[in-house]
């Protein structure tokens, strides 16, 4: 049945057209936009990478007070953060973003993450992707339901070169917006924009890490049961992981509140905790954390509690109120998660770490499609079936919870 | 921000156990049937594979005649023949199916495609799948919003066994019901039924082709604007086939009405008019056309209007009343497609037929993200990029028709 008449393929030509162009000036801003944040974030972390555990807990609070002013000053809206979400910008305002938070919060990210605070660098590169597109969306005047689609494509490039996989990065940009559905009506844009985005960053030398699994992949039946183990175990670690996040963020908002604490001070006090714990625990915790994803991912000997380890730095530090991104912490807790839980199993911790860090990323941001895509392009589509059954274990174990409260429930679960 | 209580993970799992065993035991229930469908189709497929030209443009009519007593006799509801499609079964009636048509629909498609009609074999599987389900659903008295739910894991489960990819007929029997989006709650169950269904049917024997691509894939840039041409180009040609599909049941129905003509001859004179085709034509349109897949597939030189006549066999086929599934011809069209379009365009012809293939199916379907993912499961994530950008490019081009009339627009594509 045709439901629009005949000269349809001729339309959506056209709009295809348009959005290829529109699509690809954003990747271009948005791939220079993020690859000068990567860069500036890798600069910044190489100077810090070798400090000794004295100057590292001086580094922390000093981290703190920096975010809290440049926070408090460089950014009104502080009473009220999640209103400038992208999340929010896209559901609530057709997308528009201020551009202001656009270099205020890459440069906070920075310091939060470059002097120690653990957290991501996902969030800030989708925020200045957002930002970047919205500002283009005004330049040129375009309808708010179009400039609303051209933000999601600038999430989409953001995430795309940040992670380094162009068609997860596009997907997982499109599908963090709600939990429940993945829509498909912006695909096509996003894509050009992801993939325009993520050569812009490999043009600047940004450098990205894969990690083809190349071992024997044991087949079928006692394997699939296993993975739905590994799925519960990991959406068990989301759910730890959100919670944690909530609990500590009120727990530092309450304590503002009682003892009429000056609010930039507050992430200084979750830089003095942090710095505390550093007593008791390696420094490993803090920053990316990109080396304990390694040790999980080529299956060495990861201890049990890591993962609850970094869940509980991420919590402080984002929680106290330092800005940072929130993807990093899932791929760490899902990698070093996961190894624990296979050799337990009698699994290879190579496949446990791959699988469980993708679970935890579908669960913790409620993107089961996009985690599995990342999957396929990051360790290769030998995995694939095993993948998928602790992704969207996971997924439903975590239940409506998010890492990201402004997104919207579209469907339940179940 | 947690939106439920805290026993929410413990909620999740009982949903999550009851799911698995539901859905584990609507996966073999499906497996069984449509193995005992795709065995019985081989088996007389067999049968009719060597016979001479004339002995072949006898069947044809035979097979039209058979096929219009059964549908009209063993199936009441001739005159609005869509109402018993699993689509409208699961949008309007809580998945509720006759179990009568679960018998009837795979005979007629068995005599259809051995007997030389030129059509699929995915739609009466996905039609078996979802029949057995309903009836599952109603002698263990399930809720209708559950039986619905299993009804999906049916169709899933159908389609995993007919296609051989487990993860990707898991995701195109959830994506197909609907157009613009793919929701995620359904996805765990129809996953369990999915990949029990497929381990039966390999408990059978069923045999199932697998095409990984070992050239080396060149790399992005002009590659990434000729696969949006080869999306353009399999976009065009799913528009070809949905459009001569609804002209010829049209054309067929004013015949019929204008010349009082009893309506199970109609298929009759459709056997005809394909048997007079064959004194132009090769035989190789008729049936699955798998022969034609594998060549575009393998590289050979396919001929340029390939993908039109195997649309012109199809739509007679089905537009005039036989009975039988439109997924096959999809991957015969795009492949032949994509082998032929690649060539003009000084690609691969192996590369550009496995993307054709999933554009068409992506544009034709509407399920771009099964057609992605099962290109990974069919030819390895090599290809990834090059897939993704010419599905979707297909899926806007195709516009808002469907081979499955009874989609529903969920979200415009533009």
């Amino acid at each position: 049945m045709s439901r629009v008449n005949y000269g349809e393929p001729l339309v959506m030509l056209a709009a295809l057209i348009r959005w290829f162009f529109l699509a690809s000036i954003t990747g271009v801003i948005v791939g220079v936009g993020t690859s000068l944040f990567l860069l500036g974030l890798n600069y910044l972390s190489e100077q810090t990478a070798g400090v000794s555990l004295g100057v590292q807990m001086l580094l922390l609070p000093l981290a703190g007070l920096l975010n809290g002013l440049i926070l408090y000053y460089g950014y009104e809206k502080v009473k009220n953060r999640e209103n400038d979400s992208v999340i929010t910008a896209v559901h609530e305002r057709f997308g528009r973003m201020p551009l202001k938070t656009g270099i205020v919060k890459p440069i906070a990210a920075i310091l939060t993450l470059s002097f120690g605070g653990s957290a991501g660098k996902e969030g800030p590169s989708a925020h200045i992707g957002g930002t970047l597109a919205s500002w283009f969306a005004r330049l040129i005047r375009l309808q708010p339901e179009t400039q609303k689609v051209l933000v999601t494509c600038g999430i989409s490039a953001g995430f795309s070169s940040v992670f380094g996989t162009p068609l997860a990065g596009t997907i997982y940009g499109i599908e963090v917006l709600t939990i429940g559905q993945l829509r498909h009506d912006v695909l096509f844009p996003s894509l050009v924009a992801g993939v325009t985005s993520y050569q812009v960053s490999r043009w600047f030398g940004i450098p990205y890490s894969y990690y083809r699994y190349q071992h024997e992949v044991p087949h079928l039946e006692d394997l699939f049961l296993k993975m739905i183990i590994i799925g519960i175990f990991c959406g068990l670690a989301s759910w730890l992981l959100i919670e944690m996040l909530e609990r500590t963020r009120t727990l530092f908002q309450s304590i503002q509140q009682r003892f009429h604490i000056w609010k930039p001070a507050m992430p200084l006090f979750g830089g003095i905790v942090l710095s505390s714990l550093l007593l008791f625990l390696p420094t490993d915790y803090l920053g990316l954390s990109l080396p304990l994803m390694g040790q999980a991912l080529a299956g060495e000997q990861v201890d049990f509690f890591t993962f609850f380890w970094k869940a509980l730095f991420v919590a402080i530090t984002l929680g106290s109120g330092f800005y940072g991104g929130i993807g990093t912490p899932q791929f760490v807790i899902g990698a070093t998660a996961g190894n624990v839980i296979a050799r337990m199993l009698d699994l290879d911790p190579v496949l446990g770490a791959a699988v469980g860090m993708m679970a935890v990323l579908a669960a913790c941001s409620n993107t089961p499609v996009a985690a599995i895509v990342m999957g396929f392009e990051l360790f290769g589509s030998s995995i694939g079936m095993y993948l998928v059954t602790a992704c969207v274990t996971a997924y439903y174990i975590v239940g409506h919870r998010s890492v990201y409260p402004d997104q919207r429930v579209i469907f339940p679960k179940t």
